[in-house]
């Protein structure tokens, strides 16, 4: 049985080499009090397009995915475009693009390779130490976001997703942000489904804009996000920490690290995105700003 | 008068629109006991297609930089060939690739941007804690390296580039690696030049592999590497620290931050590279290892 994650995810190949796709209301968000069309979650469109590159990859795993994100996704038809620049022993690259109208919407970059099971681990293994993680019964649901549903009465992104977040990262939904712009959260499909490398690419961007922890809770496009798959997860949820560095000129990143059920690091990410504008916003529009990390 | 580094990273425009280059043995660097022809530094080759994106740029500053390293650079002529995605506003971002005999060495996809000078910082301003840096006349040379000259006496990227490093980094040139993948030092070109974004572009990864912290010495090609440019840097040393979080299936990450003179924060970098193969190597040859980090 196919989930909603995958079938909103899915592609379909052309006689042309180029694969179908359609951008699914049900992983949009609506910006609050916004009145434009909802816009796809990021993380789902580059699953999408992980999806044409992996169909074709001499290897299994995206271990380096760069996407530059330059227009919001229409809930329209797409094509995926794939075109490969190397294809070697150890690395294959390709070039891989969602388009829309003949206008590239989501631009990336992807280098496949291989990542050993823990039983076939051989060579150099280190892992640096691990973010302190709450256990999961301590950590606290967003309750009802804004943006569940669309226009149309369609269940949106908040409606697919789970994430259960450390409670000392979340003071910003009282108007008490924690001054310190990071976040702890447990990330999972409200669906029954294991993480692979496409929900991964869901989990680097699952959370709410770091920057909600220094008070700025405005609508933050992602710029551009790079992400690399370290090991296969292990079924569970995923547990996402997410820290920023420097926020200036309008620009901030923010850094993910995931690790599974296990207690291993299974991905990295880090992204540029802008510092949303407009005022700092009341609670009942914080709690929409939740699910406010679309392109 | 033009400094080497301008050289050597310069492009000219061609009537196509495409620009010509040529990797410039002055950066390259001999790979220890190797016999195969010196490889160019991969900064170098970043900041060569910086300059042709830079040439066509609405915005001044790369603030999102996205590099596949494929194939190793030849000492031969190259062709950058730029495409523009978008142009918008706030952001504008191209397909920028360096090509030899019609395959493709580097590929990037950039995205420029504007940032503010201080004087004119506007909005939210927040940056984490400085790395604890030492004072710079407490540092050490890593001294004479092999692969400062080529098989043809050519001076190579160790005699234009001169790292001062934490001494309590560089175990590993005494063959007593700290175990820990980490290492701090200031970067500076040895002629007179201050840093732009260029020279940003090649202090990201112009320190040694940062496995050999944990005495993995060998030749250690990046695969892909993103920078953000955050500032524009003001004259004078930068302060580069990187570490590690994770090496396992032969892959390893490695994160560089970047401070200028003023202590502000000036670009960051993730790059996944491959752990060297072969035997732990002597003293003197871990010193050749130090500019070994070419692709």
């Amino acid at each position: 049985m196919t989930t909603t994650f995958d079938a909103a995810t899915a592609v379909s190949r052309r006689s042309d080499g180029r694969y179908d796709a359609y951008p699914d209301p049900r992983f949009a968000i609506v910006a609050p009090g916004s009145s434009t069309p909802p816009a796809v979650n990021g993380g789902a469109l580059l699953a999408t397009v992980l999806r044409a590159v992996l169909t074709e990859s001499p290897h299994p795993y995206p271990v380096a995915t760069s996407a530059h994100f330059l227009r919001i996704a229409q809930l329209a038809p797409a094509q995926v475009e794939v075109a490969w620049l190397k294809q070697g022993g150890t690395a294959a690259t390709a070039r891989a693009s969602l388009v829309q109208d003949g206008r590239v919407v989501l631009e990336t970059t992807v280098t496949t390779g291989a990542l050993a099971g823990d039983e076939a681990a051989a060579g150099l293994q280190w892992t640096g130490p691990p973010p302190g993680f709450p256990h999961i019964s301590d950590c606290v649901d967003l309750g009802q976001w804004r943006g569940t549903t669309g226009p149309d009465g369609v269940a949106g992104y908040a409606a697919q997703v789970e994430v259960l977040f450390d409670p000392s990262t979340v003071g910003w939904r009282q108007d008490e942000p924690s001054g310190t712009p990071e976040m702890r959260g447990y990330f999972r499909l409200r669906e029954e489904r294991d993480p692979d490398a496409y929900l991964l690419a869901m989990a680097v961007d699952g959370l709410p804009p770091v920057v909600f922890g220094l008070g700025a809770m405005g609508w933050a496009p992602t710029v551009e996000l790079t992400w690399h798959m370290r090991a296969v997860p292990s079924p569970g949820p995923l547990a996402v920490q997410t820290r920023c560095r420097h926020v200036s000129s309008g620009w901030f990143d923010e850094e993910a690290e995931v690790w599974d059920s296990r207690g291993r690091l299974v991905a990295q990410s880090r992204q540029l995105a802008r510092v949303g504008r407009g005022p700092r916003r009341s609670l009942a529009e914080a709690a929409g700003h939740a699910v406010a990390k679309a392109r």
